[in-house]
């Protein structure tokens, strides 16, 4: 039911063919997943030869034998030598290989869309990104504007970086069985067959692209960057309010990965009428749009707008916020009640308005959790960065390359 | 995250010095585990030594002396003989023993107590119930009466039946780290050391005991029969509403093991007061108490009472059962939203009443579910039975000694 590490394989440039279950393709993946580890945000000192010997328990000279083959192929790098206390040669830190291999995430949402690429070494290698108003969009439209940031993004990798395949977040039920987008209600899509409309165009055609939840992506992102420990439900709040459940470092997406839609829990069952066709859905009181018209403001406003005017003491625009807030705590506490999760991590525009929220919401949390008198709830605000779920998808592309690193060789291993 | 099968270990009577990790001992697991798992209600046809050899990949020598130091624990027994179509000895069909090995199951909860006796063939050997209001009751009283049900249960053993242990099904928070129970909001129960209060008793003194949740415990009951499939939520009804997030056959009991609450999912913020002091809980609206009193009876009725007038045309009856159903299909909504599951399970009291209630629960998930026009959760009854969570209870006693078969052996293995 969790979502495999990198599964299904985005395929990539394989020049050799595939020999399934090969010792040395695993020790040659178990080498370059020790690397990338050691240069994520947990990770330690970039590691030697030896320290990857000890870690994996590999001989030296199988490590070595493997680091040329990934170093070949530029999935790993050297640094330059370190002196040692102890007699010998001196230890060369490894590193992942900057600007070679590359993943694209890109995400279309309900008011903007964009594409980032993303090398190993975890550096942004070229971004863009589009505001609109994507409401009751044609997709064949929208994506063809996609298709033209892919363009512009290619168009701007360093020279000899190769491209890995692509994947695309999308705010609404991805079906992780059967492939297409079944809804995005925000969007006003239903059933889109995404990858065949990108295919139709030249900057897409040939690249592998995979769909996926944006929540789902996003807390890949934040899972990364480790602050929130490895079990946290991230809140993913744009004009629709997404959600993913992560449980020992892994998304739970669930038997047809569609978990994780707390937009649509009921705040108030004779409230407003919601995209979804129900009534009183949770996006209907804490969703950008709703909460910019409670403020009384436009909904193509930023929401920094917002944040100004709360800042300069716009009472309307703090009770829209407080407000906000409180409906998003009677959600959490549901879900807090259902699966004690020990973390809330804030994303999307909750992560800059945390602190107009937090206090509301730590407020339903503790009348309503049964347990918040032994454990609070921690509510925290997301690590992941601004389009967190860009960086997530990018992150599954390359997560697949890492998992099969002999499909990058030049030469069977 | 996931309850792991048998532990914390119940311990037993150790006879022997434990020689943890020894490969004899995984072996006689392996072989009990082969004949339980034959014998439970997925399982097929009792095997032979021969089938059993074949399905582990263990020498027919090395099945026919484990499954022998099995028979002399009085962990195994055999049927008579079959006769065959092939030549050779008549194959042996192998099945747990019965009335050998007890695993008792006990439940207290707001309106009965109870204990019952399970030996490894799934039969019960005994069972005591007693009705009562034990709402905002004394923990050592009601416990004390517990105690002289485990003494009656006890001397109806059959001669050399041998206690595996206890274990006590509460409605509330059971905290699975550090032990006690946390909350039972209906009882009134709040950091009450069970486990202490039960081994004063004479009847109790000796017997290992371990706590767990009930709508967990129900749960487990009801994967063994197996109806439900591997991942679904079962929601157990009773005064109080529990449920229990079942993923791949195993309980998802959470970081403290406080998952399922779903009675204190918000129906109306602006609801009744709950007894765990927030507003507008679903057990307010759907809960035994809540029902009863909407039906316009006492609420120390049995639900049969509340059937039979609603079977018999009293429409006031029949109206609290469809707004209890609804307000019980708006808390699943949101729950289906958040944890993609296939089937929702309807036990304890929502068992027999389901005919009732089914239509409107129905009803809320299809106009609530996001994805519900792509397929529908499916709406089940319990198959586990009546108390369901003092079987589960049992179950999980026996399966530690399913699991650890070596320490019922007379000599070390």
């Amino acid at each position: 039911m969790t979502e495999p590490a990198g599964a299904p394989a985005t395929t990539a440039r394989r020049r050799v063919p595939a020999r399934q279950g090969s010792l040395r393709e695993h020790n040659l993946a178990l080498v370059l997943r020790h690397v990338l580890d050691a240069a994520g945000p947990a990770g330690a000192a970039p590691p030697s030869r030896a320290d990857v010997a000890t870690a994996t328990g590999l001989t030296r000279g199988a490590v070595s034998a493997l680091v040329d083959l990934l170093i070949g192929a530029r999935l790993v790098a050297e640094l330059p030598p370190l002196a040692t206390a102890r007699a010998g040669r001196p230890a060369v830190p490894l590193v992942p290989a900057a600007g070679t291999v590359v993943g694209l995430g890109a995400e279309v949402n309900v008011d903007y869309i964009g594409v980032r690429a993303l090398d190993l070494a975890g550096d942004v290698l070229a971004h863009r990104t589009t505001a609109g108003d994507f409401r009751h969009s044609d997709p064949a439209g929208v994506l063809a504007v996609l298709a033209g940031l892919v363009g512009e993004v290619r168009a701007e990798l360093p020279d000899g970086a190769r491209l890995a395949g692509m994947c695309l977040a999308l705010p609404g039920l991805v079906d992780r069985v059967t492939g297409p987008l079944r809804l995005a209600p925000n969007l006003g899509w239903r059933d889109v067959d995404v990858v065949a409309l990108l295919a139709a165009h030249p900057e897409v055609d040939g690249l592998s692209v995979r769909l996926a939840n944006e929540a789902n992506l996003a807390a890949r992102a934040e899972a990364r960057a480790g602050a929130a420990g490895q079990s946290f439900l991230y809140v993913s709040g744009e004009v629709g309010i997404g959600a993913a459940i992560v449980l020992d470092g892994e998304v739970f997406a669930g038997r047809h990965g569609w978990s994780g839609e707390l937009g649509h829990t009921v705040v108030d069952q004779q409230g407003p009428r919601c995209t979804c066709g129900a009534r009183g859905c949770l996006e209907q009181y804490a969703g950008k749009d709703a909460l910019l018209r409670a403020a009384g403001r436009d909904v193509e406003e930023p929401v920094d707008a917002l944040l100004d005017a709360a800042g300069a003491g716009d009472e309307r625009a703090a009770r829209a916020l407080r407000s906000a807030g409180e409906a998003l705590g009677v959600a959490l506490a549901n879900f807090v009640n259902l699966v004690d999760v020990e973390t809330i991590v804030l994303g999307g525009i909750y992560g800059p308005l945390a602190p107009w929220l937090t206090d509301a919401v730590v407020g339903q949390l503790r009348s309503r959790v049964l347990a918040a008198a032994w454990e609070d709830a921690r509510v925290a605000v997301a690590a992941g960065g601004a389009h967190a779920a860009m960086t997530g998808a990018a992150v599954v592309v390359l997560r697949a390359v890492a998992d099969d690193p002999s499909a990058w060789l030049d030469a069977p291993v």
